[in-house]
């Protein structure tokens, strides 16, 4: 195992009923909360007038209209009203992209200059407002994690931030919340998760034994319930499994002694980064295919140890379990109902020369990731996935 | 999935060389560190210097002689040293005896009282001193967790004090440490790391699959690298792989969304606070007979999925898979050089009727443990280990 430090100290509160909590923790930091939110699904479910009628003695601000790959621009407009409100606690009530932008406000809300500054150079995140979370859809692990992902659509980049400051003070993980979610996102979701674990996973420090079997645990817990997930969309088990999972999936539990950068999350980015496509929904449709591409001597034993130990694959040469654990999963993804190639979206090859020095040039695909991956080899793999 | 809040904020240095950071860690919290240790192994291994290497430039007062079974005439010690000399820092360095001991101590340096009495009711412990511990023998977990065990050699109670301010504010976790361990306290650590993961584990709520999953992916590696540790004292792979499950076996990962109490520890506590034994040989005597006395039509399944899913046991019939579990448990332990007989200890039967009315008296062993004991089957387990 390798050197490793871990330190999380998010307060998770986790099942039905929790939310009635933030009355009390949000109190311990003050009375002023800038709500973040997104597109407006939790006034139909009703969490919105919930979170009202629970803060009821607060002031409470609004930012709302969050991205789904949320924007600098948002970002910006949290971090003005911070400092003109004076306010105390932000709190995101939705997905990752809403968390995302609300650590990025959290940071921003004491910078004087561009909030993309603090993106491109961490060291000059020196102080971050408590964040708090209502989860809605699981699957980015923001609420457990001091990480998060900004698009800057100027640039078109799409770059992460991650400060140990930016560990939200407290979430509510609250598995009901999930029951009204839309199929797609319940697919694309589960799907980012497994990307999560398998990003730490395929890396190639084979002494973590236990790091390796809890992987493991969490990915069969993904292929359990996220078809049940899927058909019976208020199934608690399967939600509140999923949900836990999901937070776990990428708070550092599965890279422990580990290391390494990943490998399908880079060039996913760039997709997202240009054409605004779903990122789990990329993710489903890149991972086979890089997997069929990094599948090598190299890499087999890894590939049969995964086909063995998730699914139960009984095939004794190493080749023929790797290649039928690829065949699963890519098979799990096409069961989720999501779409499996880049061109069922409408995209071509116009952009992929771009995004695959894009994807080469912002991350550690070339220099660190489990099987190193020039811009070649991911224009090819974008190409594989036309 | 039982509703669930998890919240564990300590800062986990682990691997080779970490202790160095103490310097740095220490120093944000003061210069006046109490020391606190045992039987002066870690003299004999050199880490004592190195401690004293490490924090050159800090007053160092020292508390040694901590027991095994950790006694409440030291944590008094302890505390009045904290009292007299303005002490900033606690800094265990040691295992759980010692941790629990300082955890103790860190807490009753801000109490006037008698220490005994923030065992014996929690809401008194208002405040505590940051504590740092730098591990030596993986067993108790109790570096990454909020609860000590604290014997009172007047009462002969062994109880636990468990409170939020207790978490270690930072673990050092070092394998190579773990080299120079006797071989009855890997073997004894190893046991009390399984036997954490079982009482968790065997819980009646089947809802929690990724908590037992993640379970059973820390029984395997227990059960993988107990052996390896034994044969191979220096090897570090065996040594981290065991240090880190140690460490989460008992951070509430794998009782999260589940709960009810547990079974063998207060029944082994007893034998500990009349005999003095080692904790953990107690809990190898009585987990098998503890679990061949408590299976039935309730328990099968699980106990079946244990055996199946750990030990790979193939067998289709419910009960005949339990008790191969079983067995292959016990088998484990006899593999370990662990003692498997109360008789071994020189222990009789004098004392089987008060300990078990004790162990109902300060548990939860007849009202929510799995299977829940009266008096009467604790002892009748206890007879069953002479």
């Amino acid at each position: 195992m390798n050197n490793y430090n871990f330190c999380v100290p998010t307060d998770i509160r986790f099942g039905k009923g929790q939310v009635e909590c933030l009355k009390t923790e949000i109190g311990k930091y003050g009375r002023k909360v800038l709500l973040v939110y997104g597109g407006g699904s939790i006034k139909k479910t009703g969490l919105y007038d919930k979170i009202y009628e629970v803060l009821k003695d607060f002031d409470i601000f609004e930012l709302s209209g969050i991205e789904p790959n949320p924007r600098l621009s948002s970002v910006k407009k949290g971090a003005e009203l911070c400092k003109e409100r004076g306010i105390d606690v932000v709190l995101a009530v939705g997905g990752g992209s809403t968390i995302d932008a609300s650590k990025h406000i959290a940071c921003a809300a004491f910078y004087d200059g561009d909030p993309w500054d603090l993106v491109l150079d961490r060291s000059k995140v020196t102080n971050a407002l408590p964040i708090f979370t209502v989860l809605t859809i699981c699957a980015t692990g923001s609420e457990m994690n001091p990480g998060a992902v900004i698009s800057n659509e100027e640039t078109k980049e799409k770059l992460e931030i991650n400060h140990p400051m930016l560990y939200p003070t407290l979430s509510v993980c609250d598995p009901t919340y999930l029951f009204t979610l839309p199929k797609m996102q319940t697919a694309a979701g589960t799907a980012d998760i497994i990307s999560h674990i398998f990003e730490q996973y395929f890396q190639p420090n084979d002494g973590a034994f236990i790091t390796d079997r809890l992987s493991e645990a969490a990915l069969k817990t993904c292929f359990k319930y996220g078809p049940i997930a899927l058909s019976e969309p208020d199934n608690y088990e399967a939600r509140s499994n999923l949900m836990w999972t999901s937070s776990i999936a990428l708070n550092h539990l599965f890279t422990f002694g580990k290391g390494g950068a990943w490998s399908v999350h880079p060039m996913e980015h760039e997709l997202s980064a240009f054409y605004d496509i779903t990122h789990g929904v990329g993710l489903a449709i890149l991972t086979p295919a890089w997997m069929r591409y990094v599948l090598s001597d190299v890499t087999v034993k890894r590939f049969a140890m995964y086909a063995r130990n998730v699914w139960d694959v009984a095939k004794e040469d190493d080749y023929e379990a790797a290649e039928e654990g690829i065949r699963l999963t890519e098979q799990f993804f096409v069961d989720m109902g999501l779409p499996m190639k880049l061109s069922d979206l409408g995209l071509d090859d116009s952009q992929f020369a771009l995004m695959a020095s894009e994807a080469v040039r912002t991350s550690g695909l070339a220099a660190r990731s489990y099987v190193k991956l020039t811009a070649e080899d991911v224009e090819k793999i974008y190409r594989s996935c036309l």
